[in-house]
């Protein structure tokens, strides 16, 4: 028998890709790990690997052949960490471990894409015979080895079990300037720093704000894109001029993972046709769901989230190349001249403004669509605090989160982050821009969904009266669905008898 | 014993409003019908209208107390029309009759508003046990009563039994004008002119076309706010000015039902206050879940259909008027003059071409979604017969509909509506002033969220190039997603290595 202090703290199941950079991530932070994973090879590769970075320290890490074995080999009660693909997977692990010999105290950590709501059957289905527990991960297998975004929920007494071992895997903020601390090098952990690990709330919701974390980074890519094209179909300016124009945005307050890359991709060069990159790329977007689940989400909560599902159609439509490529030649776009060189200055500058107004719009649905999901599940979501884990490891991580941040601080209760002063502030400053690039893109042919439809939803918000009286009336006329009145309370219902002579209008 | 030819030609369960409306519709139309009612109040009043209407001619319905009776008093094999509320009473209702002595070649046609894939699962439910069959009915009280608009959809070999009954009290269509037949003289049946009922396909089909209808609808009736808005708010047009504006357009190729009614509720003066109506309606929309399914199913079939997303999400927002309210307070619009009153002319003949290319659009969208549906369910729906059936008795019916009956016609298997010559002249003639309309509404800060989103479409969808390139880069960028290349094979993928010098390109 191993002495107790030789046991492992984590047992690890699933050594793939995002499993395999997690364990040697909870390696580098001093956890010893044992890992099981049907494949033998894969066990193989992490043991190498950890041979290869600790040097000259014993191993962090070790493998074993079965179920019953990991649980040997790990303290006990137990903490099991999974890492295998969403759906039934994931369940057929709970059973094998606890035939095995998991107990009720031990705690089941789920990592993988799942399903929010399949998350909270889970859960019920297992109580009592194991804390099923789950986090969600964003960063992809970067962040899952150098520090991801970590969004946590489940059972509030284990989550005091788990916290240390999410915080040290966790990416990390430095405090002072709100921006990510890099770490590249395998053996040294980050010290100090904010970790990007909060707990969510009860299960189920961690899932939720990644899903919507998702979402929000299909609008975000959707934004950048639809600027892109202005810039390389009205204004003809070559992929690597773009990335220049990023770079510089990439500076101010546009400032975001996605801006980086997006530059470093337009910078790219095609190592076969010498080409740039971005030329030779099919532009058939693909999609693993996760902003479908936002915008259906958006729909059946009753929460407006226009840019986040024009940005799911957006990818639908361009896989559609065939027929994009027939209609191009039958149909006609305007007849406009192309924007002349010397007004070029001035549209980057207005697709700047554009970009960073849509952008706080996307930012202001997302955050809309968690707290009325939250309000009908009942979590109580500290959206201050989701908006910190989001400053580091996951893909829209931008200094930008430090204000959402900061705006959640000022009012807990916040209704819309744009009635937050600095995002009001922002937008009132820079809206002329925004409505400019809309206006010439309109006018130009260059689609915008994302764009305008964030500039729609921006002046939809900030009316007091919508053309929705007219609707009702509609409704009232053809399916006599009746209507409150502005000078009357809103429960009472009233009717217009349209088939009466002077139409009289009766309550119902 | 009644004697055979003294027998009811249909059984009916369900006497109220709709039901009540087809029953004296089918009466109207030679058929005896057996109504039961578990509210003897319904059937009372059922009787006492036939007996004012019928005038000389002896009872056309006769009200029974029983489901037993009410077999035992229609022709055999039964015919028994619902019109119950949709979900579990539709059930019941065939538990009721079978218990009744309800046989294996009896029918039954539910004509209430279930959604379509309960329909599917209902049908298979009492397969063997009897023929379920259903017709989605449009066209609200008025339509039940004097014709409306069915997408019937199951059985074949039951249709051809149907297919008379609903022919009759279908509205009906001048085949040389295209237009409705008004009919609103209780006992005088239309004679001669095309019903608007057709066989849509398998069991499910039928509510899927009507759900497809009702979602247009919610965006048609939209866009007609949002010109509305534009004209009230910055043309600064009175009601009854708007009103006129509408009547004229309905004598052109924006004639419809929706733009007639909205002329009449426009014109329409609140017979408490003295003020044009619209003006004391408040501004939340109501919704009964049809334009957000169609919307949910655009999303998960994978069609773009964002323009009626957007008037899902555009009913939505109009029901948050307290944070509206503080919003309007907070947020700023664009610094910009109202519309000078010498341009108004100019300005409401934008909103009129916007309006009819949006339609289009709009109408092309929900085409799309019935095609692709189609192709996963496996239906085979004729789309020429679909426009046809909506010329009259719905709420979207217009002339408009028989210049998209006329494109199917031209080509049965055409991909998109757009790609008519008809469809994408009109475009072509008109699409200036719509760029126009939604330019100066982003200039304006008049939200347009469904002109603007059609817009976007059209631009995308004749994009032989959409920036889906940079999407895909960056897709790889942060997720190793892979791409595929303009120059090769679409199946072979690619993937940058990006953390190698040079970046090489590598398939995978």
């Amino acid at each position: 028998m191993a002495e107790s202090d030789s046991l492992c703290d984590i047992g690890f199941i699933g050594a793939g890709v995002m499993g395999k950079n997690l364990i040697m991530n909870l390696a580098d932070n001093g956890y010893k790990v044992c890992a099981f994973d049907l494949d033998h090879n894969r066990l193989d590769a992490l043991l190498e690997q950890d041979a290869r970075e600790r040097g000259e320290r014993p191993p962090r890490v070790e493998a074993c052949s079965s179920y019953t074995e990991l649980l040997g080999r790990i303290k006990a009660p137990h903490l099991v960490i999974l890492s295998v693909p969403a759906g039934a997977p994931v369940d057929d692990v709970c059973h094998k471990l606890l035939d095995a010999g998991l107990k009720a105290d031990d705690i089941v950590v789920d990592t993988g894409n799942s399903l929010w709501t399949d998350s909270v059957e889970r859960c019920e289905r297992f109580k009592g015979r194991l804390i099923f527990f789950t986090t969600a991960v964003s960063g992809g297998d970067v962040g899952a080895r150098f520090g991801a975004s970590l969004m946590p929920s489940g059972d509030r007494y284990a989550w005091t079990r788990i916290e240390p071992v999410l915080n040290a895997i966790a990416a990390k903020v430095d405090p002072d300037s709100g921006r990510p601390i890099e770490r590249r090098e395998p053996g040294r952990p980050v010290s100090g720093g904010e970790p990007c690990a909060a707990y969510i709330g009860p299960i189920g919701s961690g899932h939720y704000v990644k899903m919507v974390h998702n979402g929000i980074e299909y609008a975000d890519m959707q934004l950048i894109c639809e600027a892109y094209h202005m810039m390389r179909s009205a204004l003809e300016m070559t992929p690597a001029e773009i990335a220049k124009v990023f770079r510089e945005w990439n500076l101010g307050p546009l400032n975001s993972y996605l801006i980086d890359i997006s530059a470093e991709v337009l910078a790219t060069v095609d190592t076969d046709t010498k080409q740039p990159l971005v030329d030779v790329i099919l532009d058939r977007a693909g999609q693993k769901g996760t902003g479908l689940w936002t915008a259906l989400s958006s729909l059946e909560v009753g929460c407006p989230a226009p840019s986040i599902a024009e940005a799911v159609y957006a990818r639908s439509l361009s896989t559609r190349k065939v027929l994009r490529t027939r209609a191009a030649k039958k149909l006609l776009g305007p007849d406009v001249a192309p924007v002349e060189p010397a007004r070029r200055a001035e549209v980057i500058e207005q697709l700047h403004d554009a970009l960073y107004c849509a952008k706080i719009c996307v930012y202001a649905q997302g955050f809309d669509l968690m707290k009325l999901a939250a309000r009908e599940q009942g979590w109580q979501l500290n959206f201050a605090e989701i908006a910190r884990i989001w400053r580091a490891g996951c893909i829209i991580r931008a200094v930008f989160l430090q204000s959402i941040s900061d705006a959640y601080e000022r009012d807990l209760k916040l209704s819309n982050l744009l009635l937050d002063d600095f995002f009001a502030g922002q937008i009132a400053l820079n809206q002329h821009n925004w409505r400019r690039a809309v206006a010439d893109a309109s006018l130009l042919g260059i689609p915008v969904p994302a764009l305008s439809s964030a500039l729609s939803y921006y002046d939809a918000f900030r009316m007091e009266s919508l053309p929705a009286n007219l609707l009702q009336g509609q409704r009232d006329f053809f399916g006599a669905h009746t209507f409150s009145r502005v000078d009357r309370p809103e429960e009472e219902k009233y009717h217009v008898q349209w088939s009466e002579p002077g139409r009289p209008v009766v309550e119902v």
